[in-house]
């Protein structure tokens, strides 16, 4: 049975919704760095200014049902009999029969159209490049044979603090701070407007704050910007008192809440079309907002700025590309999954229909991840967010857990209560992956300052963040786990060791002798080598368990992840890293991810633990929290299965490695979308698993390490397109039924065409015609243009 | 033009509720001290557990539109045309012209009920005496002709995770927390169920919690347990897609979100009607929700419950009754205004539709003065509050701003980060008055622990308080403000002083003084005799302006409440205080409340100051924050208005201390209602003055310290019962336009049956016939019951 709500369509990069009662609001982003915005195939979703958590420009009810509870609304009435629908399904929700819809999430935009009683109307969202508003494009076309006559409302619902959390509780205060006022043409929304403006200090809440609402294109007969006037005491979304009635009032807020509403007629002769927009942004609508009408004035300029970003982002895109047999993987590869990438890189955990706001920064493990997804597309940017992570690092080699751009003083930040154990390790998957792409060895000499004092070079960093762990080892000689291990549920004390932050630290020791080789840090060589060999002794002796490795020792002994454990036997993380990290020899690597598959690995991908903890004290493995088979506890933690691809593709088991990525790729659920809910395009967090009823369905989509280490797995593990300090490796991993692939790669600058065939009988490959002898290709081999032939 | 939407029924000690589209939604109280539920006349609401922050059973959207998007609702269906409506006019919204219905608030219970297609049903809510749980009595009438088959549906939104903050934000958790399990006639809402249970530490958000959802009397066909299940993804309340189908489909919630909903099919004959039962409470289903149930299986053991708690209430009111030409004061004096102070006697600032569940606990300054509107219902509770408050005294003699009942562990506190100049000083109003109702005169030698070390007796926590201020004094020998002097957004920084406290702390000394001459401490007489002798000549050096009396000088000598101020030039507490602290002469007095009266009286109420901040800095007048004429910036802050009357009785002017209190009283606004909007059966915390555009529009109501100094005012001042060491005294200051007024009062068991006859020629008071000497009762000359006649 086909379950599908839409399709990809590959050509315009979209990802097409037919149906628009998709399981769940299925959602996409507009915006840039400093302005986002989420939006759904409803319209649904929200606003936000620099930060979901204090510059929530608009309201979202999250936990509401439906989840469209607040959005991007247009309204259309048919004056000659009152009748009213919304352009998106939601709010109104007229009969499926009647209401016709299609949503066409693209790259940073989203066009929604739709067609009732001869009306068809289309609505574009997105934000124009570096700009600080959005902009809704609205169409409206009578397709009948008579003149028609039409309200049109587009609404939206600020919010009355800019404070995520404030603007839902503390009413007492909220319900005197609001003061909107309004024509025809513009709104303007400000809280405590009264107060002095104070930029320089975003985080001061104590501050006057507007936001404007306006129109081009066309003249509204009136409009609403207090919100019980245009819903109605008891109104609704899905009948706001101002559309029953068609008309608004002209009404402003002054204490109590906002909102911002335009009521616009419109006459058209049968066929006649009508075009204008809505802008929504930060600032003065007198100011800023009459600056923002000015650039959007005409549909040209629109259009020139919708091309503008799409131009932007596609141009990012084509950085990497790829043409295989299997066209939800080429789908996903070519635009998807590197958008994803972006999305998460750009917004960390902050801001998606689940994060709700009460993040505020950058989380600091999961960001120097999220930097390997949008390398290849946002070098310099990378580059910026490394230097920034680097500066939250304490100079005891530890980090703050969260890095506010806005906020952060390098030298001045206090050190946090709790340090978590993997937190600067990942500066070994993202400095490297930085500089390789760049090429720019000269930067890990740069000298960056620490968060709380002091300064070192990047590869001082790098070595500080390995002392930290090495400080702080245990009984067994391993790395303690601290506050946390990666796994936030895990209790091992103060002396408990982690056997995944082992392989971590493993990787990094190797990590820094090819860094230090490069540079000619001959004693650090010989440092860093000396460690590694202990440190494998060690992990021999006790990271095994006998026929997979142990996931931690707790500061008594007490062992997660053995076969003496009832629950949690078995953990995903320390079989795939024994692999990535290096440690494993091949009958171990063989041993162990034997045991992955048979105890953790199903058909929705690979769980994190298993047996689910039930029984277990909490004090122990906190997982138990949850239900047995969601996130921590034995679900599938999506964020871990590009891990066990890049292991099995290391091992060159390019058939194991497809089915784990296939597993979790969201376009192989597109025709089976009753069953994982989520959005077929994006990765989501987590699945449930086997030991959940509900085995298979996904939640928490978008923002997760999932978009980074999935792009990650399938680009360089099993397209094997690596970047490297002297080259470009090509080291495929391809599933045994795909014949040939091909690859377009830009690598500092130049362009490289690859075709692989596989399983040829004489392996070998060749640059521009000319057989190389090993799989990398040298740079300065490489001309502008290249013509890769990779036989494998 | 009437704009009422009801009425008072005063037999009942109900208000009726006859228009369901009132201006806001006007809610009640259900539940105890220990389990709360706010209902408003379309039974939206919520319900918690000890805590509305920490213990938040069921959802309530705050900031939401309709304000009703979570509640108790029951739907019902006509099986025959599959036509839904619901009992309470909202979530569904039949025309108005169709369905009618009523809403009676009453003490402790609210019933609405409604009729629509023939069909009447009635919903009584109410927590029996000291139960963990609430019932919904419903009873379901076939007015037709003919039989009809209905479906009902009754239901609720359980939250996922108790912490009201936690359930709404972090969506990344509670999707993975939730487990429910039910049948046809018990659903078991659990969040963390594989977690040990904690009960001891209530503030443990980690531990397994269970609510359950009854019926009794009935068996249904199905229910729901999963909200999506019930709602459908894109459903609502308005038309939940279980009620739309006609069918529950039994669906259990394992992760994602939690319903509570019965599908139940009745046939009802001709005339037939059907009594069931609906229960919500604490616990696991197949322990605490089968005793529940069991207990309340019957009509008559569930009439019993509610009866016995009606009765209980009422016998609380009983302690004062009055009978005055007012009919409005009526209503308010005999019930709705001693409800009001018990409600926010139990509840503090913590659960309202405003406040929204982040104050977790009790205010110190707000639960001191609360004490006093309750102390003749609630004596026995009035005295365990003052213990556990007095206790939140710190050694130094200021307090911890909030007292959390299930947390506070006396001698082990934690110093707090700020102190608050007021916060003890309100022992002077509440202790004295517990004593003087009570007669338990040994109260102020019984010794109590201090919040972080140390103990001492009553009396001497009331001297350490005296002492907090005096060792804060400043340059002009008048306590400092620290960090808040009652008003919130003064900034008077350290080393300010504030004319306000200073006029409490001269308060403080007389009774102190009063207290110690009555225990024989004579050289503590002496002590504060000086003190005063000092303070009054401080205070008659620096706190006069020339007209008025200033609010308070900031460190650096700036005047707060000066002419020399363009804005906030007048500030109402001063001038109040000034007479109620005994320090104003009469010529001052006259004068002061002349100013008042010029400068701060409206129609609606007195002005907090005026003229309202717009241009002064924040860093001076935080108020700014508000909209001119809102809250603290110059808004009528209906906390301080009783305050106006009773320094205006004190000075014997009795038509305008009745002129204050009734502008200030909810019932004056009965028939002004789309004016008032909030409820005119309780206070509201804040009413729009002239600076704002929506003058005389209220906000934030039920939970207020208007409660309880509105209520003290009307009986200790303008009846005049006044309860004292050595009896009751009988000082009415009656509005002239009153001819005679009748009071029952109990006071130490006796009661009192007193006749006032106004603007008599020969004043006197008659105990049982025989003329008394003062207006004081001696305790000892009274008999069981009295007759007094007063003729003043």
């Amino acid at each position: 049975m086909n379950q599908s709500y839409g399709h990809f369509d590959d050509a315009r990069r979209e990802y097409v919704i037919t149906k628009p009662n998709t399981p769940r609001p299925w959602s996409n982003y507009i915006g840039n760095a400093n302005f986002g915005g989420v939006i759904t195939n409803n319209a649904g979703g929200y606003t936000f200014y620099r930060s979901a958590a204090q510059g929530k420009l608009t309201r979202y009810k999250f936990n509401a049902m439906p989840g469209e509870l607040n959005g991007r609304y247009l309204y259309l009435r048919n004056q000659a009999n009152g009748d009213f629908w919304s352009n998106s399904w939601v709010p109104v929700g007229k009969p499926l029969d009647q209401f016709k819809s299609t949503c066409r999430h693209g790259t940073g935009y989203t066009t929604i159209e739709s067609t009732y009683d001869s009306i068809s109307s289309e609505v574009t969202y997105f934000t124009p490049s570096g700009a600080l508003y959005e902009v809704w494009k609205v169409s409206v076309t009578n397709h009948s044979s008579e003149p028609r006559t039409l309200k049109l409302f587009p609404c939206l619902e600020p919010q009355c603090n800019w404070s995520a959390e404030d603007d839902n509780k503390n009413l007492q205060y909220n319900q005197y701070i609001c003061a909107t006022s309004g024509n025809t043409q513009l709104i303007d929304i400000g809280s405590n407007i009264n107060m002095p403006e104070d930029p320089e200090h975003f985080e001061n809440k104590d501050q006057a704050r507007h936001t404007f609402f306006g129109l081009t294109g066309i003249k509204a007969n009136a409009f609403d910007s207090d919100l019980t006037s245009f819903l109605g005491t008891y109104g609704s979304y899905s009948a706001p008192e101002a559309v029953v009635k068609g008309r608004c009032s002209n009404s402003t807020a002054i204490g109590d809440m906002p909102a911002a509403a335009f009521e616009i007629e419109l006459q058209l002769a049968p066929g006649e079309s009508k075009t204008f927009a809505c802008i929504f942004g930060v600032g003065k609508a007198d100011i800023e907002g009459l600056a923002a009408c000015d650039a959007m004035a005409t549909t040209e300029s629109i259009d020139a700025a919708l091309h503008a970003i799409t131009t932007e982002t596609h141009r990012k895109f084509e950085s990497f590309s790829v043409e295989t047999p299997d066209d939800a993987f080429n789908s996903m590869l070519n635009t998807w999954a590197p958008y994803n990438c972006l999305m998460t890189f750009y917004w960390s955990r902050t801001a998606s229909l689940v994060y709700a706001g009460e993040r505020d920064g950058l989380g600091f493990r999961d960001t120097m991840q999220d930097m390997l997804g949008a390398m290849g597309m946002e070098l310099n940017e990378a580059h910026r967010r490394i230097e920034l992570l680097l500066t939250g690092q304490l100079s005891n080699g530890g980090a703050l857990p969260v890095v506010k751009p806005f906020a952060h003083t390098p030298g001045a930040m206090k050190e946090p209560e709790h340090y978590r154990a993997d937190d600067c390790l990942w500066f070994f998957n993202a400095v490297p992956e930085y500089v390789k792409e760049s090429g720019a060895i000269e930067f890990y000499k740069k000298v960056l300052p620490y968060a709380d004092k002091g300064e070192a070079t990047v590869l001082g960093h790098m070595r500080r963040a390995m002392e930290f762990n090495f400080d702080r080892c245990g009984a067994h000689g391993l790395p303690c786990g601290l506050h946390a291990d990666w796994n936030d549920c895990l209790r091992l004390g103060e002396a408990g060791e982690s056997i995944f932050v082992a392989f971590q630290l493993r990787l990094a020791l190797r990590e820094y002798i090819d860094i230090c080789q490069r540079l000619g840090e001959e004693s650090e060589v010989e440092w860093a080598t000396a460690k590694l060999t202990t440190y494998d002794a060690a992990l021999a002796e006790h990271a095994w368990d006998g026929e997979w490795y142990l996931r931690a020792y707790r500061y008594d002994g007490l062992k997660f992840g053995s076969k003496e454990n009832e629950e949690g036997s078995i953990f995903m993380n320390p079989q795939a890293w024994s692999v990535i990290s290096g440690h494993a020899d091949s009958s171990r690597a063989e041993r162990t991810m034997k045991a992955l598959k048979e105890q953790l690995s199903t058909e929705f991908g690979v769980m994190l633990c298993a047996p689910a903890y039930v029984k277990t004290d909490p004090s122990v493995m906190l997982g138990v929290l949850f239900n047995p088979g969601m996130k921590e506890n034995a679900g599938i933690f999506n964020h871990t299965q590009g891990w066990a691809v890049m292991a099995e593709a290391m091992l060159g088991n390019g058939d194991q490695a497809w089915q784990y990525f296939k597993a979790s790729m969201p376009a192989t659920y597109n025709d089976r979308a009753d069953l994982r809910e989520v959005e077929p395009y994006v990765v989501c967090q987590s699945t449930h698993s086997k030991f959940s009823p509900r085995f298979g369905t996904g939640r928490v989509s978008w923002l997760s390490g999932s978009a980074t280490w999935n792009y990650h797995a399938a680009t360089q593990y099993i397209l094997g397109i690596r970047p490297e300090y002297d080259g470009l490796r090509i080291a495929p991993c391809l599933p045994s039924h795909w014949p040939e692939v091909k690859i377009k790669r830009t690598f500092r600058g130049k362009r490289f065409e690859i075709t692989i065939q596989n399983g040829s009988e004489t392996p070998g490959i060749y640059l521009n015609g000319q057989k190389l002898e090993t799989d990398l290709i040298p740079f300065e081999r490489a001309e502008a243009t290249n013509q890769v032939l990779v036989q494998a």
